[in-house]
């Protein structure tokens, strides 16, 4: 048994830290790392980068709608085709920084609302796949099972891998339970640690609504964006080492 | 007898226009575009490419301090490590969006404050060409001959084009006459286009304080940002192409 | 008969020009200047309030989102409360650098998607009229006849002003005819004249669904932003004048 | 005895947070908050604005030269007019906030590297007097004894009042240790509520070149960006109520 543990990090802008991307770099195998657009700046790319690069951890790009307030939580009206440039831009401006890092980006998984949108909308999943295709590279796609964006990315040829969330709950039909609902979230490092393990044991996922749904998975996204994450982050990874799963990323560093 | 001619373009902005970069990209060989710190955005950017493509114009990213509301022409506090990583940044990003395109950013013309800073300070050249070095596309240098930037390039091997400016007048040092002087710039075309040819021919470069002074150029550089500078440009071009001048990109499209 | 007009200026932004300010400055009685939110800066401001105190242009402020790159025309999600928070800062930044030309901000109109939102969301549009209710100087606002933010301005007892448009069509219900409708946009300025000189007389609008409707307006808006809509401006005032129409603005200097 | 404490608050950024500013509002007096230029924005604005008037704090502006990325820490190059007009947007668009939250803004306090050359230019502090003389609310200015801007502001009529830093040292002429120079911050809260009050009690503040010197204060500045800043302004704040010393702001409420 096989998985990779996956963070968004590099979040910080200028003088403001986010989360603890040291701690979380320590346990993950892959760091999506925001490109400038919903944050970070070339000084912060540079220094996640580089803290990736000292640990191991595969590089992707966290592109987002460049709308720093709302941290790419908020859709910004954009044609399709806006968005691909938008995202070939912030992907470009990581790789240009990872180059003074001597590594590369590997693959590409959209940020909030621009993740959201990308899920549902084939158009801007296909606009965003159209861009990642263009770059230099061979970058695959981290998306979530099921979503257009995996369907765009396959249709495309390119290489894409499945995440799961360790915090959040599943319905029947494959899709998160909203946020809106209760039980969304799990907020117990030990339950989601039990559940993930049993998934990755036989392959299923326990739904809200329903009897257990088979899900493809090659990553499992963890959060660090507070205190409280970070510890269900190390629990959740000295709980899979302690279960002899092999946490490895899901591309070759 | 052959040379380039080279703009600063694409530094249009969102929903303000700067210049007329159509009818500039009808007359030069070379274009600088602006990266998204100075100026541009990410659609912009993509217009901008494929306008110079269409033309069989070869790029070059123009990176300046991400100042917009200064249009870089303020110098920003920063250590040359940390333009070094705004450098490969920005290239970066006009690279992604290149790829979207089809084409290649194939040299780095620094803009504004940030270009004089990297003409004087060699630990800021240093930095810059760092950063153009590690980047892919083996990108090479435009600087002015003579300067931090383009003795920083060939000591690290990139290759190097020097650049003399069509209205600008020199010093028996080779160096510009600063624009606090008087006769610092030319204001008749036709003025411009005597000189520049008569430079092409003979390799001697008028100065205001003394004897023809030999300067090395495979470019020249042509404003764009005015009316006034479209048609500047405009005489100039028919001059040359009048003269027999072979007006062609330093580069290999 | 009197009317006032009223355009949107002070749309440049640090080193990007949008329309001819000063044409338009001469032909106005009112100025809604932008805010630092879709257009703007401290200097534009200053710039933008000083023309309009020389020429005894009453000043309004016309805050926006804050999105330059999408000039205010993308609705940025936000909440009610936020909005009027952001509507608070950009008025008071206004009031601020009025108070550097010894002239005070008089009434305030919502720009571009703001405007068009707070025309059809209650709640946004109460947002707004709170926050102008709070500020000092007894702002007025400027809406357009029968919109919410009218309807709310009333309801607060705020003093407000309709608008019109100089080379917009209407609807029999007093709504504009949509812009993607044929006929929405008058593109003669000779025929715009002749409509609003005939409902200046009148008080009777034509429709493009039926009879002539009633409206009211204390002011006309002409666009300011292109060369022709400077002509058109010009021909309007002009016509306006040799009709006799006292053209002057709807709040006393 | 009698003093003020002030520190730089609402120095968060959309998602981004910067101290702890509700512990900070329970142990100051006075809170200098940003204006949305080196950072803040509407909300946060908001946010502080309403902390600070429950808990009776008395309300500065801070504004700053407007560069998030680098916490206004860095000299933006500006004529002194342009400086002027910024410090009037940004004051004014705290006023604007401060409007909705029912208080007002009493005095300003510049930030960072524009406090520092204000402290030293004299055409600078000046402009910044103009700005701060010209905007409604009889605004006073709160400045380090000795500087420019403090002269500046005593020459225009204005209000102004002293202030010392709780954790930095003094040289014999009055100005502050470089924080090049070893010993230039106190590190030891107790070591600094006891320099404080012998200060307090007696006039006299230590210096590291010399005897004590004379200084006027009618302020304490405390930082609160930091876990340990919070810790030391906690144990200032004791020290001084436990000496009997009535912690009061400079202006009523």
């Amino acid at each position: 048994m096989k998985i990779d543990l996956n963070s968004d990090l590099g979040e910080s802008y200028g003088p403001w830290a986010m989360g603890d991307d040291k701690a979380m770099l320590d346990l993950v195998t892959s760091a999506n790392i925001a490109c400038g657009g919903h944050a970070s700046d070339p000084q912060t790319m540079f220094t996640t980068l580089r803290q990736a690069v000292e640990r191991g951890v595969v590089i992707g790009a966290h592109p987002g709608y460049a709308d720093r307030e709302g941290f790419g939580r908020r859709v910004i009206p954009m044609q399709p085709a806006e968005i691909g440039r938008m995202v070939a831009a912030q992907v470009g401006a990581l790789q240009g920084v990872a180059a003074l890092t001597g590594t590369t980006v590997r693959y590409v998984k959209p940020h909030g609302a621009l993740g959201n949108l990308a899920a549902d909308d084939r158009e801007v999943a296909d606009a965003i796949v159209a861009a990642v295709a263009a770059l230099p590279g061979r970058l695959a796609v981290l998306a979530i099972s099921g979503t257009e964006l995996e369907l765009s990315a396959r249709a495309a040829d390119l290489q894409v891998f499945s995440e799961i969330f360790a915090d959040r709950t599943y319905l029947a039909n494959g899709r998160l339970v909203p946020r809106s609902r209760s039980g969304a979230v799990l907020h117990s490092a030990e339950e989601a640690a039990d559940r993930l393990i049993g998934f990755l044991e036989t392959g299923l996922m326990p739904v809200i609504d329903g009897a257990p749904i088979r899900l493809a998975a090659q990553s499992v996204c963890v959060h660090g964006d507070t205190a409280g994450a970070v510890s269900m982050a190390q629990i959740i990874r000295a709980r899979l080492d302690a279960a002899g799963i092999d946490v490895a990323p899901f591309l070759k560093r």
